[in-house]
């Protein structure tokens, strides 16, 4: 990573060295944000931001995303954990703190088109993507030229579907080497297998050039223009083992009209690939993604 | 119709009396456009608007729209259609004069759900949807209040899949009757009969309430939250025999989150459903969208 | 007011008969969120929806929105605002309980031009804006006849600069007689008083037809149209003396290009005032915007 | 310039080498059209895209653009100007032809943030902006970094109001002497004097970061925050000598809430300003503006 690069996120981790996030899923049922708010107030914490959600206020599920400050949080994140541990019982929650200051690790993955991710290292140098990019993997030599001068290592990896198998394993040692947090698909056009998706389960992000459940598959511009929409997306959403099927994070259209033949669809498509995949790359880098079944909350 | 709506229409057509559109489709080649501008310019033409397009500058297929005003143009309408004969077949067009002060006459079906059926009385009230709106035809009472003190005949005929033909029967009579040019669904829930659709055909307009393709057929807004999308759109179509399949005039949409359940998703829907269908059918109305295979150009 | 709609307020209000909500203001400090939770708890209060904002977390101003729903709330209303008497003060909040099944007051104001008076009447009927207008007070006659046939008094009180007192000295009488709540100005082309003003501070309601601070005053879309603008917009904020600026509530913007002359803007413009009025009359009727020096939060 | 992108920029050259086009302006008089396409007609070009435009069809000034394909374009691009010159003398015409393999020389000017720099560059590596971009002037050294690895030579002149000739004496020299057609102002925080704006009048393309002509002037983004605006907007326009008043280009917004300060505006608005300067750009170098008066004219 370069210095100027390094540089940000060392001082963005010193700035938050004191702040957490609580993510909790659990049953509704009364009493749980006096609990949680009783709790972090004995904890010295400041609240920042405090979000919250109920699938039904009337017996459905509870969630709530809550971002503090705690005074010498090093020191005390253990303990943290630890007296929560009796209200997460109490309530039966599902519940994660996460320390702002330990920044995700990411891994890219691209193709051939490198608008994707010329734009997430875009946000990247600029100090709006908070993440370490440990390693960019492509099945193309392309984009190598973007990636090294950066500082980030780049894995070229051919891949096709007969040695699906054996270049996914290359992957997965490359990744789990590194600890990495979050795979992001940046128009990889490669199927990942069960077993690849299952390892790396609500961390894979993927977007998919159409507003799903629209043209899910190959070649959606292509099955656009022949439809003769006059709006075209694009999609982020987490990878299931169903093509195109998971989790919607974000979405965004864009319009066309008739003068717009394939060519021009994807050039203006690119732009709103850009922004829906950069915007659900931040929320989840802020924990800011809950997936509940097969839908997202994003606090 | 009211006395003051009446009145807008009558002094439309007055100030439009010399005003005809032209809208031409046929093989791109050399010397259209001269011959067409030289044959406007000889009949003392004023060119208000002009709109052309290609699919493909080197032997596509050409379309043009031109709107123009012609002194004397009631005295001189069929001179004009019949000196324009000889360029027609010189480039096997297919051409079609339109005058402006002969108001297209509408007539709106709708179910249960008034908005849309509301926007379109509520421009035709305001003078900004010049047609004349005969009658409105629904398979139930909800809306005949809305109608009926503005001057429209309504119709109540009950309709269910077991006595489609019938029922179209009665409609496809009163439609003749009174030479209705357009027919608008405006949410009205039951499937047409191909001879129905046939009988009309490039007539009429449907509202889907999602954004086509995704969610064809039924419930689009519950199969949208079950999807967990974060848009939520409306497409404006003509009708063909394939449920949802017809081509495309106009779409739009809105954003939902995870806040928004399904009647949620209905509300905010509807206001989408509106302008999509009242943008559609205006254009419809000013002669701006042709029909080519599956798709629209809309000029 | 037609039977219909009382119908569906009164259904509205039985549903939400032990639905309250309460808003707090006061300087961010420890322990604010666990001692209202916790009094929530203890009156068994069901959380539906909250919402916090804070200026600053490190020594801001607080800001929160909490609606629940209480068991037997009629009987236990004094009791509940008694109670929290002493967090309120603790705290030194600005705090506020509105209890859901009150509905507010409206009375809307307006002069020739109907088409944003049309949108609340049609958001009203359909049930969505869930008031009780309780008249229309206008200086023109036109809008008399698509008011008065859905039970809503409609006062003509002509008006101009040199009548002005007189004329406010009518409208206060009735807007006091009938307990007006909240006041909208449906294109309203008429100054109002600052003694008019005060007497309903935050309670009035106007929508401008631009994006403002841009075109204050008159004639926004003569002045869009000569600076060649290529959008126009429309602001609902709340009335304060200052014309045109007083706290923004919502706006939006459409797109305009070179072939769009005055009456287009106009026509296209009166679309975006409609829905950005009707969206800031909504959250307002539902008690989610505080006024905050010259802002508004809107949870 | 990088041998990837010269190689883009040739083969588009190549691709386009018969194809021109041509723009009018003139008073609206009957014949122009047919007069126009007539002599294109006789000169064996292939109409690719037409779009014309009359301010009042009566008696109003007339604009067309015209991109067409001439067998041997480059052996008759001469006799093509001369033959046209009647047809421009009878009807008084403002008439301009542009070849397309002629790519416009670019300057882009920069000041420190790099965000529309940036974007400039990335559409420019993808083929997208087909320009020559001869040099980048900043009064900054800051993004030397990113544009001298693409071959483009970056000239630091640093600038302030005191030296402000001198400056603009050498920006004049370097700009002269590579016969610069267009230049950028991608946020170069530095007012130029009436002369340099006159020597490339209609040339200079700048971005501000408002909403014009909201916000005029400095610290647009601190002064939508204090006014409490729920959008926030990005204009592009020629610069003439009334700071942010020349002919608006393109504008866009994106919505703000009260969570947003000053620094998330800035975050936000930067993506609005890269892409509106972005289609800007993009516009002008397919010679799609006609400035007329203080407006534009956008094909």
């Amino acid at each position: 990573m370069k210095g100027y690069i390094a540089d940000k996120l060392e001082s963005f981790k010193q700035i938050n060295k004191n702040r957490a996030r609580l993510l909790i899923h659990c049953a509704d049922q009364p009493g749980i944000v006096a609990a949680v708010s009783q709790f972090l107030y004995e904890h010295d914490a400041n609240i920042i931001e405090s979000n919250q959600y109920s699938t039904d206020p009337h017996g459905g599920e509870f969630f709530i995303r809550i971002e503090f400050e705690i005074p010498d949080l090093k020191e005390n994140a253990d303990k943290l954990e630890a007296d929560f541990q009796p209200i997460s019982e109490k309530f039966q929650m599902d519940a994660n703190f996460t320390f702002v200051d330990q920044v995700k690790k990411m891994a890219i993955f691209v193709s051939k088109e490198p608008h994707c991710l010329l734009e997430l290292l875009w946000e990247w140098q600029s100090g709006d993507l908070l993440a370490e990019i440990s390693m960019v993997i492509s099945n193309h030599e392309t984009s190598r030229e973007l990636v090294e001068p950066l500082g980030i290592p780049y894995y070229y990896i051919p891949a096709n579907k007969d040695i699906r198998e054996e270049v996914e394993a290359k992957q997965i040692r490359l990744l789990q080497e590194n600890d990495i947090d979050v795979i992001v698909l940046a128009r990889y056009m490669q199927i990942l297998t069960p077993n690849f998706v299952e390892t790396f389960k609500n961390q894979i992000i993927n977007i998919h050039h159409s507003f799903l459940p629209a043209f899910i598959g190959a070649k959606p511009y292509e099955r656009a223009y022949d439809r003769g929409v006059k709006l075209i997306g694009a999609t982020s959403h987490f990878v299931t083992n169903d093509l195109d099927e998971g989790p919607i994070i974000e979405q965004d259209i864009s319009r066309v009209d008739h003068r717009d033949n394939v060519e021009a669809m994807k050039k203006i498509g690119q732009s709103v690939e850009r922004s829906v995949l950069a915007r659900a790359v931040k929320w989840h880098l802020e924990d800011r993604i809950i997936v509940h079944g097969n839908k997202t909350i994003v606090f």
